[in-house]
């Protein structure tokens, strides 16, 4: 039986307008399809004010306390938006994630979904009704409520998608994925489709229309997903696998992202376990590193430069600091004036000419790439922070990327 | 093993400072007592401003989801409290009603509890820990979240110290219960202790500090309940068995209600089930009544007078016009103008002449007197609304009500 999940984030549900609207989408989306689920984050700002509740309170609250706390937020959006399609006479019957059968880890913040129990949404579907459902929550086995970390309620609707193989529409306040930034290439494009590959490599980019994270898990269950504007007509995007065609354009998009630093470290003593000694090291002080590139210097001194996110500066200046004796690190400084931009397509790996025409460009017009890194369907590079705009509007016109 | 219930009302914790102050009494109570369990209520408006979203989006919501969203109230309280009692580095926990284990009927917004699960209770508070757990919430069997209505908190509460044979302690921003309300009688005295009979009768007649139905229930399992001011250092007022004093007063208080109207059947034709008739028919409409007052008029006609809420006057009315025909009513009026005062005291049982007292001092003092109705320990009498300051006065000064 076909079945449909759709996800609206919170700034789809900011206030009682928009809420009414939103129900307006899901009775047509009722309409059309025998089974719809509905997977809604909390209004507005909501989750945001109830943070700085806790912060009033306590520096540094408890993470069971804060799952406590947060869970509401989106147990006040599905009870709201089941009475709007009540009034527009739906059957409709809002769940928790725990009702959900959200079985999670018991990592209060950022827990991991083990399994969800179909019975009560599969029970509510066959009355008929149209089941609206928290995101971003789950339960333990010990009855504990959890949340889920980032992009919680994308990873809710594509999981539950994948156990009733379903399609999944996230809908959010942006038309779908672009080609790249729209605020910074104009008539940058709306892509019609992409790939679960591609868009894994766009999202983690700062294209963060979707998390990364539900991203891989409908790539692994091979949900069909779609992205695409709460309040719009405009056709969003499709996600799923990669198809061929006859004339595939080489580049699929491109993302400029300003929220990163790199890190240089010089005359560092060549050893063996030195480099995952080092990522290890900010690997358990949790901080993500990027991009790296490690070259000799001479006969037993290496170069190393990688990026982190600007977030980890402070952090990541501690650990360089309590360590540059024992990795026995000559210099070492942090670049914060770098912007982190990349090209993504799998026509790359047929065409390999994209690396050189990406530096071409860049020393045509006289902007300096700092660091290269590859993969079989991306190029990243970063430039200085103040050539990024120019830089975007060469690579868009040079792969073709706006209208 | 000595253990505590307490509850807080929404206005104690109306914002971080008020929940600070909350968690420092808590934190006395755990110094005091081995094993401690804390029912909070929402947060100041919260309910109300819940149920204002709610009715945003539709006039008439569905009673489950109105429970799914009000629920949340309570829930961000005790997440909340927890953390401030966490900081003060007490061991707390917060428990939702589902977690806490109150069973209840199905009926959403107005569930009667069956049952309380102790388990979880008992193994948190085994190991150590402050349970801070959410009045007025429940799950049905179907794991279906429920609110108890009106007086909720104060009823698990109670309901939790009948299981836990704990003492219980109801805080709210009043001292106590009053002999009178000090806002109509001047120097109205705060009262030591009451019985839980007394307290039943004067709750249900307006002083609303707790609801009846949580002392029927304290009265029931013999819970001794305790009401005070929840940021004063004052006695507030012990409520429990009846004891019995070798120099008794007769009247323990005065209730003073304005938000009653007076119904008045004339003509009545005589029929042995008549009266059941009416009662049943306002029983059904969900309207209760209070005082009666029966008379016969001559051979077959009855003259019948009776109370009900002001707040239902469009529906007393509704039924008076649909009925006069069947039920013979000659003529019917109701009365608005009317002042319900009682007074309360188990000393009336020994001394027959507190109601004549009442009558002399209304006809002293031209104060007319347009209904009565009396019970073992308490005189309701009605009076014109104009007149219940003077009342009020009198009645406090001639049994000794105020200092």
């Amino acid at each position: 039986m076909s079945t449909l999940v759709q996800k609206y984030g919170g700034s789809s549900l900011a206030n009682r307008k928009k809420i009414e609207k939103v129900a307006d989408r899901v009775q047509k989306a009722w309409d059309e399809w025998e089974r719809v689920v509905v997977i809604v984050s909390a209004m507005g700002d909501t989750t945001d004010e109830l943070i700085n509740l806790a912060h009033e309170i306590a520096d540094d609250p408890d993470p069971r306390e804060m799952d406590m706390l947060l869970n509401t937020g989106e147990q006040i959006s599905i009870s709201l938006l089941t009475m709007a399609l009540q009034k527009r006479d739906i059957p409709a019957v809002s769940l928790t994630g725990s009702q959900l059968g959200v079985a999670t880890t018991d990592r209060h913040q950022k827990a991991r979904i083990k399994d969800i129990d179909q019975d009560r949404v599969q029970e509510e579907l066959d009355r008929g009704r149209v089941v609206v459902a928290a995101g971003f929550q789950g339960v333990t086995e010990d009855n504990e409520y959890t949340t889920l970390g980032r992009g919680g309620s994308d990873t809710t609707a594509v999981a539950l998608a994948a156990k009733l193989e379903a399609r999944c529409e996230i809908y959010t306040d942006v038309a779908g994925i672009h080609t790249c930034d729209p605020g910074l290439v104009e008539r940058a494009r709306c892509l019609e489709k992409i790939s679960y590959e591609e868009m894994m490599e766009m999202a983690s980019l700062g294209a963060e229309v979707i998390h990364p994270r539900a991203v891989e898990l409908a790539c692994k269950y091979e949900v069909p997903l779609y992205v695409g504007d709460a309040f719009s007509q405009d056709e969003g995007t499709d996600i799923g696998e990669e198809t061929e065609y006859l004339e595939e354009s080489v580049i699929t998009g491109m993302a400029v992202n300003l929220d990163d630093i790199q890190i240089n470290l010089r005359g560092v003593k060549k050893r063996k376990d030195m480099l995952s000694k080092i990522f290890e090291t900010f690997g358990e002080a949790g901080i993500n590193i990027d991009m790296i590139s490690q070259l000799m210097n001479g006969e037993n001194k290496m170069q190393l430069s990688f990026t982190a996110p600007a977030e980890d500066f402070q952090e990541t200046e501690k650990i360089l600091k309590s360590r540059e004796q024992s990795w026995n690190v000559k210099n070492w400084w942090i670049n914060e004036d770098i912007c982190k931009m990349s090209v993504i397509g799998p026509g790359m790996r047929s065409q390999p000419g994209v690396a050189a025409s990406v530096f071409n460009l860049m020393q045509q017009y006289d902007i300096m790439v700092r660091m290269v890194t590859t993969s079989e369907i991306k190029i990243s590079w970063l430039i200085p922070t103040a050539d990024h705009e120019k830089a975007a509007e060469l690579v868009a016109r040079e792969f073709d990327l706006a209208d």
